[in-house]
């Protein structure tokens, strides 16, 4: 689930997440509607949770926002749950939300952290992040 | 999971949570050591976020958090999964963490919102909230 900041208040919304590993940044199709453009405009920071309770692993990624209007990239990211939303990709309300991790922790039970990365080197010299175990974490 | 702010920074963690809704609250217990309590005190709006991936059923709730040493309440809440943590509810670094509801959100597939409730009136009154289909979320 995505946790994004508006003033003082936190709030989570789950969403569907297209990992790009090789541009070191998570994607969301979003709709101009949910005015999630505005709250990452001001409060760019954001957390990413991901649980898999089952196997008790979890993954908490945190990051900047921000909110793109990229047709072709919207076209490249367009998959069978978006139909849900929208007709199709040239529906001119999507967006893109990309978010870039700064850290991730990742834990496979409550309260044990396996592994903590910082990805800050990474992002600035754009090579990929070491994620460790933490590809292995399903949706 | 339980997402807070420290700074500009937003990060989420995996916790087991204890719901006492005649008390209108969800405790958590929490180690002197996570430094949760110096985080909290100064950034208390937190938001945990409830995800059943397998039922597409998905739960914000926003609120504050604050981090009590009741003793008494924390052998009350004492049960199995703190066994992994703490030798006994004795142990002097666990903490209660406190989270007030504020507002909810709960969805039955992404994107969808079902049902938003504001928790403030309730919170103020000490009355009980409307959870409405939340309390069918399982963690």
């Amino acid at each position: 689930m995505l946790t994004t900041r508006n003033g003082d208040n936190l709030r989570a919304r789950p969403m569907s997440a297209y990992s790009a590993q090789l541009e070191n940044a998570v994607y969301f199709l979003t709709d101009l509607a949910s005015h999630k453009d505005d709250e990452v405009a001001r409060w760019p920071n954001v957390c990413l949770a991901f649980a898999d309770t089952k196997a008790q692993k979890y993954l908490s990624v945190s990051g900047t926002a921000e909110v793109q209007n990229d047709r072709e990239k919207i076209r490249e990211l367009w998959a069978t749950p978006a139909k849900a939303w929208w007709d199709n990709p040239d529906d001119p309300s999507i967006r893109i939300l990309k978010v870039t991790p700064s850290s991730a922790e990742y834990w496979d039970s409550p309260g044990t952290i396996i592994s903590y990365i910082k990805m800050a080197a990474a992002a600035v010299t754009n090579s990929k992040p070491d994620m460790g175990d933490n590809a292995e974490v399903t949706l």
